[in-house]
C-alpha cells in the first residue's frame, strides 16, 4: 500500500531551496501515484531559509531590518518571531530566530570578493540586539551557509564587547585580525543577554580548532588559500584562548561540539553563555516531524550529496533515523552519490538524479526537473517491487 | 519473491560487451540477493560479437581466416559454424554465421581514417565464399556496427559480380564510386549462391534511400561530412537503380525494411536473393530466449542509451516485449536516458547508472563499475517496494 508520502528533503546547495526540492519530489510522486497524499516537509538545517521556514511553520512572522553585511556594507535582512501554531518541544512563543546566513551568509559575498579573512559577523550581533529589543525570552541562532571565519568576533563587537590589540585599539572586522587580539573588554556587553536564553542550532561535528577545525575544513570553500587557512587557524586559536581567559567561559571553546559552527560563531556565542545544540534537535521539533513521518507509507528525503558526510549530521541521516523510530521505509535521492552513500543508517534505498553524462553546472540548473524525473523512476521501481508475488524468497 | 533473475543486456557501445554488461549487472544483483539464481543472457544484435556468441550458445565453432578489411588491407577475421546444442526455430546445424563487423566494422577503421566513402565490404563477400566452401546449407549474415557505406558493392565483387563504369572498367572500392556505376555483369557470381539459403539479420528500420536513408542517418557517425552524405546518398540511389535493372530483383531495394542495414549491405545481399529478416527474430531463437525469460522473477535488460530509438528495434524493447508475453516484470538500465525513455512498451521501471555529474569519457571508462552500483541501487528500491505492506492502495 503506497498512498501517504512524507517528502522531507534538505535544500540542494546552489540550486534548490528545501521547499523547491520538496515540490519537485512531490511532482514526481504524483506522476506515478496521482492520488497520493503528499506531506511536504521541507527541512531546514539552520542555514539559508531557516528563519522564514520556522516562521511559516509556527504561524509567526519575519521582522525586516537593515544590518551590516559580511563585507561591512549595509544589507536588507530579517529575523523571525515564532508563533505558537505548531511545534512543541521548546515552545515557540517568545522565541526569535536569528539566521546567521541572512546577514553573514556566503551567498552575500560576491564570488570575486570571497576572502574569509575579511568578512564579519557584526550583523549577527545586530540582529540579536534587534531581537532583544522585541522582548523575547529566547533567541535561537541558526548556523550554516556562512561566509565568515571570524569566530563570531563581529557579533560580540556588535553586542558591546571591545576586542583590543596590544596598543588598546579596537580590532577591525575579519578573522585575519584575531591573531592580533590582546584582550577583551566585556563591560559594554548588552545587559539583556544575562536574562535571555541564547540557543545556537549547529552541526555538532563542527569544531573551532585543531586538525578538523573550521578553518581547515571549510576555509577553502569560502575562498581561503592554504596560507590563509593557516592564518585563520592561528587566529581562531588565539580567539579561543583570549575568550576563555577574559570571559566567564565554562566550556571547551577549542574543540567542543559546535564551536566551529559558521566560521566559529558557535564559539563566540558560547563564550557569552549560549548553549550550542545539535541543530536538528532544536529545529525539527517546530515542524512536528516525528509524528508526520510516522503517518507515511514511504518517507522520501534528499540532499545535494549523499556520501560519508551524510551520517555526520546531515538531513537525510536525521530523517532516516527518525523514520526508523516508527519503522517507516526511507528512500533518499541526491544529485551526487559519493563514497559511503550506501552506509547511511536507516536509508533503505537511494538513487542519483542524473539521466546522462552532464557537467555539474548543467545539473545545478536543471535540478528541479531532474529531481522530479528521478523520483518518478524510483517510484516505478518501488511499485515494480510492490507488485511482485509474495513467496518464500526475499 | 525475488530469486531468479534473467540478465539480458545489449553491449554498451564503446565501453562494454554484452557479456561484460551481463557480468556487471549480475554482480549488482548478488550484492543485494546473495543467493540469487542469475541467468546470464548477453544479447547480440547482429553486430560485434554475434558470431562468437552464437557459436558459443549452440556449441558450434569459429573458423579463423584472413580477409580484406574495410580499408582494403588484410585483416584476421572469422565466421561461425553453428552447432546443434541449443536453439530451435531455424535449426542451427548446417548454418554459418558471417558477422559483417568482424571484417568491415567501424572499429576496424582507425579514427583518423574514417571516410565512409572509401571503405568496402569486400571482406564480407570473401567470408560468404569461405562459408560456402564448408558446404553449409544456410548462411546468416549479421549486420550492425559497420564501418562501410558501399551498399554491399564490395561483397558482390568478392562473390564474382563485375561492377562497371561507363567505359567498362571495374569500379574500385568504396561507396563514393557508386555514382559512376553504369552496369553490372553478374555472370561470374558464385553459382553455389543459387542453392544456399542466405539470410540477413538486420534492423528493419534501416532503409537504403530517401530522407531516412542510411547515408543520412548513419553517415555522420561513420565520419562523413555533409557533402559526403549527399554524395553517398546519390551513389546508393544509383546502386539500387542499377541492381534492380541488371539483376533478377523482386523486392524494393530503395526503401524495403533492412535494405539500409550496415551501410546498405542489406540491399546488396537482397539483390542476390537474400532474405532480410528482423535481427531479433533470426538471432534470439538460438539463445532459447523466451523460455529463459519466462522462468525469471525479474528480467533486467540494459543498453548504452534508452530513448525514443529504443522501441525502433533495440535490445531492451525486444527483451521487454518477449518478457511481457509471459507477464514478467522488466527493469531497464542505461548509461544515458534520453527523450522517450519512459515510453518503451513493456519496461516497468528504468534507471540511469550515473552517480554524479561526470563527462561521457569517464562514464565510458567506468561503465562496468557504474552498472554494478546502479543495479544494486535499483534492486534495493525494488526490495523496498516488495517489503511494503499490501493493502487497498496502489
Amino acid at each position: 500500500m503506497l498512498t501517504r508520502f512524507a517528502v522531507a528533503p534538505s535544500g540542494f546547495k546552489e540550486s534548490l531551496s528545501a521547499q523547491a526540492a520538496a515540490d519537485a519530489i512531490a511532482a514526481g510522486v504524483r506522476r506515478v501515484v496521482p492520488d497520493a497524499e503528499v506531506d511536504l516537509i521541507p527541512l531546514v538545517d539552520g542555514g539559508e531559509g531557516t528563519a522564514r521556514a520556522l516562521a511559516s511553520a509556527t504561524g509567526g512572522r519575519l521582522v525586516a531590518l537593515p544590518a551590516t553585511g559580511p563585507l561591512g556594507e549595509p544589507v536588507g535582512t530579517h529575523f523571525a518571531l515564532l508563533g505558537s501554531g505548531a511545534g512543541s518541544g521548546l515552545g515557540s512563543a517568545d522565541t526569535a530566530v536569528v539566521e546567521m546566513a541572512a546577514v553573514a551568509g556566503l551567498s552575500l559575498v560576491p564570488h570575486g570578493l570571497r576572502d574569509p579573512g575579511a568578512t564579519t559577523t557584526y550583523g549577527v550581533g545586530e540582529l540579536i540586539r534587534a531581537a532583544l529589543d522585541t522582548g523575547v525570552r529566547r533567541i535561537l541562532v541558526g548556523c550554516g551557509d556562512s561566509g565568515t571565519s571570524d569566530g563570531g568576533a563581529g557579533a560580540l563587537q556588535a553586542l558591546g564587547a571591545r576586542l583590543l590589540d596590544e596598543d588598546g585599539f579596537e580590532l577591525p572586522y575579519g578573522g585575519r585580525e584575531l591573531t592580533r587580539l590582546h584582550h577583551i573588554d566585556p563591560k559594554g556587553l548588552d545587559p539583556r543577554l544575562a536574562h535571555t536564553e541564547l540557543l545556537v542550532a549547529c552541526n555538532p561535528y563542527n569544531v573551532l580548532c585543531g586538525e578538523r577545525g573550521v578553518a581547515r575544513v571549510f576555509g577553502p570553500q569560502k575562498g581561503a588559500t592554504p596560507a590563509q587557512v593557516e592564518e585563520l587557524s592561528a587566529g581562531l586559536e588565539n580567539w579561543a584562548y583570549v575568550l576563555t581567559r577574559d570571559l566567564p567561559v565554562t566550556c571547551d571553546l577549542y574543540g567542543g561540539p559546535g564551536t566551529g559552527a559558521s566560521g566559529g560563531l558557535g564559539a563566540g556565542l558560547a563564550a557569552l553563555g549560549a548553549r550550542l545544540l545539535p541543530r536538528f534537535e532544536v529545529l525539527l521539533d517546530h515542524l512536528d516531524l516525528d509524528a508526520r513521518l510516522a503517518r507515511a507509507d514511504l518517507v522520501l528525503t534528499a540532499e545535494g550529496a549523499l556520501d560519508h558526510q551524510t551520517p555526520r549530521g546531515k538531513v537525510p541521516a536525521e530523517v532516516a533515523r527518525r523514520a526508523k523510530l516508527n519503522g517507516r521505509p526511507v528512500l533518499a535521492l541526491a544529485g551526487t552519490l559519493g563514497e559511503g552513500a550506501h552506509t547511511v543508517p536507516g536509508v533503505d534505498a537511494f538513487t542519483g538524479i542524473l539521466p546522462a553524462p552532464m557537467a555539474l553546472a548543467e545539473a545545478l540548473l536543471r535540478a528541479s526537473e531532474l529531481l522530479t524525473d528521478a523520483t518518478e523512476r524510483a517510484l516505478r521501481m518501488i511499485l515494480l517491487g510492490a507488485g511482485l508475488p509474495r513467496g518464500a524468497g526475499v
